[in-house]
Formats: structure tokens, C-alpha cells, sequence
């Protein structure tokens, strides 16, 4: 795969740009046959609004979802897969949390998720990324703008777009404990940043980005006509959103945690290159080596309950 | 007036506690005779809430006081009134505008605000503090928890609860640009703090208190049952707020400034004394040495046009 061409160019020392996406948002269309499947409204919705909120769709998965992370918080601790907040040693992520625990492994491949993930990207996908974020009551910090897409696809070689992300919430996600704010529509055009990657970024860029982070005339430009959302929501909503929406979030001051459990899956015909970048790769638990195509399970709840 | 006791201690390196209030909300009642009062209905609210929110109370009043605060900006270049942001030069507070500039003088002695200052108070007012505070856009950072009136007592003397803070929005304040975030009912409650005040504290604190912050307990009592109430509205809203609620603000990451221009009246019967921490006294423009009481005027207008 070497000498793919790089149709979303960012950080080459150019200057910032917005261009249009040159892939669709939605691959597959509507299955009625398939269970847990996207209605083709919702799948409208997605590829207009560039996200779906499920609202209260698994209430059930967030209890025994939390006494999971509670136990790899203590298992897990000293893994480089923990990362904490830039001004504290607040646990603020948990990478990979799916190659250690049977439930989150197994969560990913629900038929509830997975069906919808197929669906989206019209193919077998693979899980690229997952993570735990935790943003602190009172001391969670912000999260600049940012497309996920633009990082994968320079640090990582992703080359077109052809990702989602799903996340659920694990406590209520209100406008007050720092939401996440995105802008609906943005996923339709690519903003090419300035800079230029440094070596181990990543290191950086998890505690706090600065690459990828478009400047304000840029996002002027890309909010246009367009507004602010906050996704909310209480504890249980399922979210998706495309690899390329434009999203940030503020700091938590409130008494309460922002935390989500969040997988990222990338379809089978759109796996990594080398990345743009021209850097070496970065860590498996960033992007996932293991890029077979996952099955779905038929139940949780023996591992669950 | 050496020797007043001190009846809310803070930063006297003591435990953080929480105690009840001693002194009334609202000193006075409803004035049907008098114009631009506030029934007896709204004054209850601000009693139970601690602040009261008077949506697109004054449209009129914007786009006048935006010129002049453009004004201010360059006339009072190099003034020790101006306050930039922590991390950058971005001008964050403009002080004691009232000095510089006619027609905020005057608004700030408008009877539509006067005669509801007096009608809490129960008795005169003079203009004990007064700032323009720019928020600005994607860069504007959060303020922590706090109750001003903390402040003022430790390090202005202000001996008793009976000041109310009024702020117009120049700007749209939206749940997006950083609002101004209160606990309702938490102004019934008094946090003292641990820690010993410095001198020249505010030189640091204006920029980021740290100083007079409740401790996450303490939050976690105060909040209680409470809950956090975003204060938003259009430009040109008028908001009135006791000066020990609890407020406090998120970073800005919005690609709209949040401004506002701010008035501290306070009591003439509850005037400064020594302050409580036994330091220096702050700056003329933090608390105002012209304690005569103010005068309405009439009419705005020939000046404003």
C-alpha cells in the first residue's frame, strides 16, 4: 500500500484550508431485515447531521459497565494505556480497556452496536481504537476543535474516511459537566491544518492537542451558517458520530464526572497505510494492529450479570 | 469603625466550613409607587434564587455602550484598569469604566437599575466596583467557583451580606460561550475558605483565583440538592445577582466572545472597614473610595445617541 495518494493533505507546512469530503458519510442503506439495523431516517439524519444520539438505548450495560472499569483502574494500574489529566494525576483514559476485559471485548461486538457499524460503513469493520475518557468533576479539562479523522489519517495513514465512532454514556452527560460540543455538518468538509507532525506526538496530544487544532478564522469559516450542539444525555445513551466531525469540549467545573465508554471502528477496505505523516506508526493501543473483522456476539449477560 | 467583629471568617487558616447566612436577602418590599420597582413576585425569586434574570430588558442600551467600551479600549491603553487573559494579551476586564466614560456613569444611575438596587438594599447605593468583562472567543478561560462576596469581605472589608451585583449582556450569552453558571440557593449558605490571603492577591487572582475556591467537599455539601443553572439570554438582558451566590464560568471555546458590563452596589449603610485579612487596602478601582451615595438620572439619551 505504499504510495497511496494522500487526498486529505493536513500539517504539510501548507497553509489552512477547508475542502469538501471526497467520501460519503453513510456506505450501506437501510437492511429491515437485519436486526438493531438504521432506519433509513436515522441514516439520513447521520449523514446530514454527521451524528445520532440513541437516547437511553442501554441503560442496562451501565452499571455492570462501571464495576468493569472500577476493577481496571486497579488491575490496569502502571499500563501505558493510562493516561491522566495535564495538571493532575486524575486518571483521565483508559486505552484498549477491550484486551482486558471479557465484557467491554464483548461489548464491542453487541449486534445492537455492531449491526448499525456494518451498516454505516457498508462492510465488515475492525475495532481500530477504544478507550475509556474520564473527564474529573470540579478539574476536567478542555478539549480544543478538533476532526478525529484529520489525526488518524496524518499520524496514523487511515486514508479515506470511512470510520465511526460509538460511545456510550456512562453518566449523565449534561450541558453543565462538559458535554461534548459538536458542529452538525462539519463532517462534510475536510480542514487542513498547519504544523507539522513532531515525532511521538501522541504523547502530547492526549494531554492536550495542538496539531490538528484549526485556527479561529478557519473554524469562522467552517461554522458559516452552522451552530454549536451539545450531545446530551443520560447515563445508557448510545452515541455515533463520523470520523470527520468537527468537536471540542469545554472544562468540567460541575460535581459530577463526564465519563464514556468509546469504540472506534473502521471499515475492513479502509485500513491504514503507511501514515502521511511519514512517521513510524504509533501504539497498538492508538491503532489497533489486530484488523480481523469482528463477529458479533449473541448476548452479554452471562459475563454481564 | 476598628473593631467591627468579623462575622464570616475566611482564610483565617482555619477548616473550610459551611455556615448559614446572617443576614437578610432583600432589605426592602414591593414600592407599587415607585417607577421601575420590582414586584413583590420577583423580588421572592431573588430571595429563594439569589439572582433574577430580566430577559432583553434593555436592547436599546447595546449597541450605544459596545462603542464606547470600543473607545475605552484605546483610550485607556497602558491603564492599570486593564486586565488581559492568563495566557495571552487578549484584553479579558476593563475597570472602573464609569470613570472614563460619561454614558456608562450615567447608566450605571439609570432608574430602570437604581431604583430596583435600592428596593433590595433597602436603602442608597453607591457603585462599589464596576468592569466590562470580555470572554473572548475560543481562547476565553473558566473562572472557578466562588462567592464574591468572600472576597470583598476578606480583602475590601466589607462587613455584611447587603451588596447586589447587576451586569448587563453585551453579547448573547448562550450555553456555548462560557456562561456565567450559578447555584441557586447557595447565596443562603456562607463557604469559608482555608488558606491565608497574600499581599497583592488580586494582582493573581484577577487573572485566576485560586484563593476563596471552595474545596470539592465543600462544593459537594453546598450543592447538595441544588442543582447548576446556566444564566443566558440575548443581548441587552439584564441580571441581577446576590453577592454570595456561588457562581462561576467554563473555558469559552465558542466562536462568539461572551461580554458583559458589571455594576457592585453596595449598602451606604454597609460600608468598607478595615479588611478582614488585615492587609493593605485594594485598588481605587476594586473598591471605590467615592462612597456618596448615587442619584438617578433621567435620561440616558442625549448622551447615548
Amino acid at each position: 500500500m505504499e504510495g497511496t495518494p494522500d487526498l486529505y493533505p493536513s500539517r504539510v507546512n501548507g497553509k489552512e484550508t477547508l475542502s469538501p469530503r471526497l467520501d460519503p458519510v453513510v456506505y450501506g442503506g437501510a437492511q429491515p431485515e437485519v436486526p438493531h439495523s438504521l432506519s433509513q431516517r436515522d441514516l439520513d439524519t447521520f449523514d446530514r447531521q454527521g451524528f445520532l444520539v440513541m437516547n437511553d438505548y442501554m441503560p442496562e450495560m451501565v452499571a455492570p459497565l462501571k464495576r468493569e472499569i472500577t476493577r481496571l483502574r486497579d488491575d490496569m494500574a502502571g499500563y501505558e494505556e493510562l493516561y491522566t489529566e495535564p495538571d493532575s494525576d486524575e486518571l483521565r483514559t483508559i486505552f484498549k480497556p477491550f484486551a482486558y476485559s471479557d465484557l467491554i471485548d464483548r461489548f464491542s461486538r453487541d449486534p445492537r452496536i455492531l449491526n448499525k457499524v456494518r451498516q454505516i460503513l457498508g462492510s465488515d469493520a475492525y475495532l481500530m481504537q477504544s478507550r475509556v475518557n474520564i473527564k474529573p468533576a470540579f478539574k476536567g479539562k478542555s478539549f480544543p476543535w478538533h476532526s478525529d479523522f484529520e489525526t488518524w489519517h496524518v499520524e496514523d495513514g487511515m486514508p479515506r474516511m470511512r470510520a465511526v465512532t460509538v460511545w456510550l454514556m456512562l453518566t449523565d452527560n449534561t450541558e453543565h459537566n462538559g458535554p461534548l460540543y459538536v458542529i452538525p455538518g462539519s463532517h462534510h468538509h475536510y480542514a487542513s491544518c498547519e504544523g507539522n507532525t513532531g515525532e511521538k506526538n501522541y504523547q502530547q496530544s492526549l494531554k492536550k492537542q495542538m496539531l490538528g487544532v484549526p485556527k479561529p478564522e478557519t473554524m469562522e469559516a467552517l461554522l458559516d451558517d452552522k451552530g454549536i450542539a451539545s450531545v446530551t444525555g443520560q447515563a445508557g445513551t448510545l452515541v455515533f458520530h463520523d470520523c470527520n466531525l468537527m468537536h471540542g469540549s469545554p472544562d468540567n467545573i460541575a460535581n459530577d464526572p463526564r465519563s464514556i465508554l468509546m469504540f472506534v471502528y473502521n471499515s475492513v477496505e479502509n485500513k491504514p497505510v503507511t501514515p502521511f505523516s511519514g512517521l513510524p506508526l504509533r501504539p497498538h493501543y492508538l491503532s489497533n494492529p489486530d484488523q480481523r473483522p469482528l463477529q458479533a456476539v449473541e448476548s452479554l449477560w452471562p459475563l454481564a450479570s
